[in-house]
């Protein structure tokens, strides 16, 4: 099985680094993932400046390729042009993280790990993002890491939906804490968020985004919920955007002429 | 009516002067709009740099605040402190254009024009992006600026659901030859992209996007075939990305042991 693995931290960050050392057991990894951290960029893609690919290496010895760029640029590069161009192989699976903080609910929306996974599909290449649901520095990747080792293969053979990737949240706990899988919904807690007004040295205003998540849900089959509950969180999600209910309104009730 | 325009051209754009000088015959319009092109900035937030707000001016004449950021972020800023901070009013509804380019199919999820109406949604204030289906530099935007001003009005009026937001494309023909309008559900037309690799002077290589996009529908009541048939295109998008069909799937035959 051929992997290419990505995320939105960072080449150098400790998930992708764990995620990479799972996955190599079970696979042919091949990483292509941003230089530098690309928190919240969204499905952002670089148009407007050229990308560039240099060789990182960990602990001595070759890890993967490092892009200029965002975790969907990384992905659409590597799958349309980079890997064919270095003759390796085309991956039967991309995998997306680990991240290093939680996915779920209206946070998927901003995701540069979901992004990433969303482009993959777009590209018709199956794909799943993965994110622990912690941001404490020193949190344990280990149980996320050991579940996409398991995971990944069983998904590469059972196969998604064209256009759908699935959403992993594991919680940060060790493997003998958690209480199994849960398939959810994307969820409606969100953030309730502000931008802090500050004066810099120059004595000039500037604003800095800050915020706290609010948890909404109730019902068990939520992504957030699963979490609190110590389950892995699995969301099937898609970029189908059309509200269908309300187009049939829309043709019903509103203006058609102009 | 208040209403609050931001756009991902940038505020010096063709696309949100006309909108603005249109919406001003209907309401009070606030600009709040990046001071920089953002195109394919996707839902991007800034979250490890401060933001800058300056007063932007055109014709010299006082035109809106211009934000060193993401489409994303002009309306989070505006709607969760700025307004509220400098004693302006509450938008009844914020428009986000004219885009310079089709956001139809897949476009979508890469747009900044459209991740700044979904991010109004978020903030619950029902929103619409707007673009004009050319990149013909001197496109003529007076026929998509026409139907802004008088569909913003009943947009408000009519309300939205919760978390829905709708997506306008306007073919770039005189007002006369318009069809009028169809309410549409989102294609699915590709970029069939790659990377051209290049080599810089100083001997470095580095890789640029280019693509041409493949029109895949036939049907009537999808964004792209509505706008060949030179109507306006009217399709209303949610952030549920949840997909629901294939989620009783995965409950009913995937593992749900870890």
């Amino acid at each position: 099985m051929n992997i290419l693995v990505t995320n939105d931290d960072g080449i150098n960050s400790r998930g992708i680094y764990e995620l990479v050392l799972a996955l190599r057991e079970v696979g042919n990894v091949i990483v292509m993932a941003p230089l530098g951290e690309q928190s919240a960029v969204g499905h952002a893609l670089t148009v407007s400046l050229p990308l560039r690919v240099t060789e990182f290496h960990k602990n001595g010895n070759f890890f993967g390729f490092a892009v200029s760029g965002t975790p969907a640029d990384c992905v659409k590069l590597a799958l349309r042009t980079f890997l064919a161009e270095r003759q390796l192989p085309h991956p039967d699976i991309v995998v997306s993280g680990i991240n290093h903080g939680r996915n779920t609910a209206v946070n998927i929306i901003y995701s540069g790990t979901v992004s990433a996974a969303t482009e993959a599909t777009v590209l018709d290449v199956p794909a799943i993002a993965v994110s622990l649901t912690s941001y404490y520095p020193q949190a344990d990747f280990s149980a996320a890491a050991d579940f996409m080792r398991r995971f990944t293969p069983q998904v590469a053979q059972l196969g998604l939906p064209k256009g759908t990737l699935l959403n992993v949240n594991v919680p940060p706990l060790p493997r003998k804490e958690i209480r199994g899988i849960a398939y959810t919904k994307q969820g409606a807690s969100y953030w309730e968020d502000e931008f802090e007004k500050r004066v810099d040295p120059q004595e000039r205003p500037y604003y800095w985004l800050k915020g706290r998540y609010i948890m909404e849900d109730r019902e068990e089959d939520i992504d957030d919920i699963a979490i609190r509950e110590r389950k892995i969180s699995i969301t099937p999600i898609h970029y189908d955007l059309t509200n269908h209910e309300f187009l049939k309104k829309l043709r019903a009730d509103w203006p058609k002429e102009f």
